[in-house]
């Protein structure tokens, strides 16, 4: 990276959500903030915080904190935001019209610019204002637009055809909501959301409680109106 | 864990994707796999598998592998899948109705059983049959119904709120799409959907890629039609 500061991979991780926290802190009007306070929100040491961002040249003073909003910025220049990324959206279902609709978004500067689907029912509608096209018209938009990300939420076994298609048009970013994983060449990059995965990480989660409050009980303890009381 | 195999945080955390892929295999009529190709899937090696599939006595046969059903409901039982999951959708907006119109949950046993929203607007209103509900009926819904998961898709800002109620209610698991976290009891289950965080992740990466051409441009190298050359 010429110009620029090599941040760790680890870090790197952690900005997207430093970034949320401080654009929610610069919208409540907040122009300092503490690493200590930071570091509470993020679930890491405050030492870690500033280790953070002393590697993109941010130093906070001692009892002073940091300035939100130029870290902020800095963070988003990082992350890349600080041009507006393009995107469209392959597969114009439900899932799709809903993050066409999802205000947070454009916010950030993920602009939607193009909508495209296979069925006849949906193409010719309007989205927020984009027409919904059919999957034949996308090599044509994609030559004429700069589209920085392609979203595919076409059902699962579209989608491998759909990724493929859109990596052929020349788009370099993919977000992908199908469950279902491929390959693409080294120069496009991809991001993946695996609702079905989540959902069973939570049923774990929600049986591994349940479990220890059942041996809890067997131990001889109850809750009676939130107390908790020996029974043995 | 009574009655139960220990199995180590990093192997849970790779049971949704082991079942997804091992229920892709069993759909398509595959009966046993080889390490070495769910290793592939999985990127981990062979052995990090047969490791994974030992602390829950599954042991697979050399050269011959793993029987995929059994080893399929082994895993949806250690992921609390062998009971049917009651969800409810807290926020009928677009991402509401896109998630209970979502195949998959249901197929995963995760069943939608109602759905609530302040707005009077959508009060009344059916999705798959599923009426949606005034938020005022949540208390008599939760004391009447076996709720194990709420999923919060309201505005952010109704976010804090409406956990706070599910929890009041006595629900375990919560399933929150709102970018926003929020502290829960600790027989509470959690599972958090970062949309946004995710986008600015693609984003970073495919600002890197980027970068990484245009460095690679400016050392002598094009390509044209596909092919590399070297131009100095």
């Amino acid at each position: 990276m010429k110009g620029e500061k090599k941040v760790s991979n680890a870090t790197v991780k952690r900005l997207p959500k430093y970034y949320r926290y401080l654009s929610d802190l610069h919208q409540v009007g907040i122009s300092r903030v503490l690493s200590i306070d930071l570091g509470r929100q993020m679930e890491i040491t405050p030492s870690q915080v500033r280790q953070d961002f002393f590697q993109f040249g941010c130093v906070g003073l001692q009892g002073y904190g940091y300035e939100v909003e130029p870290l902020m910025q800095e963070i988003g220049k990082i992350l890349g935001l600080a041009q507006p990324n393009q995107m469209i959206i392959i597969g114009a279902g439900k899932l799709g019209r809903a993050l066409a609709n999802h205000p947070s978004f454009e916010k950030r500067g993920f602009k939607i610019i193009g909508m495209f689907d296979l069925n006849p029912h949906l193409i010719g509608k309007s989205v927020r204002g984009i027409e919904i096209q059919s999957m034949d018209a996308l090599p044509e938009f994609a030559a004429g637009h700069a589209v920085d990300i392609a979203v595919i939420t076409v059902p699962r076994m579209h989608a491998r055809e759909a990724a493929e298609k859109v990596i052929r048009y020349g788009i370099k970013g993919i977000w992908n909501f199908a469950s279902v994983e491929f390959e693409v060449p080294d120069d496009v990059a991809i991001e993946h959301i695996h609702l079905s995965e989540s959902l069973m990480s939570l049923s774990y989660k929600l049986k591994e409680k349940r479990q220890a409050l059942a041996e809890k009980l067997e131990e001889g303890y109850c809750w009676t109106y939130g107390l908790e009381c020996g029974l043995r």
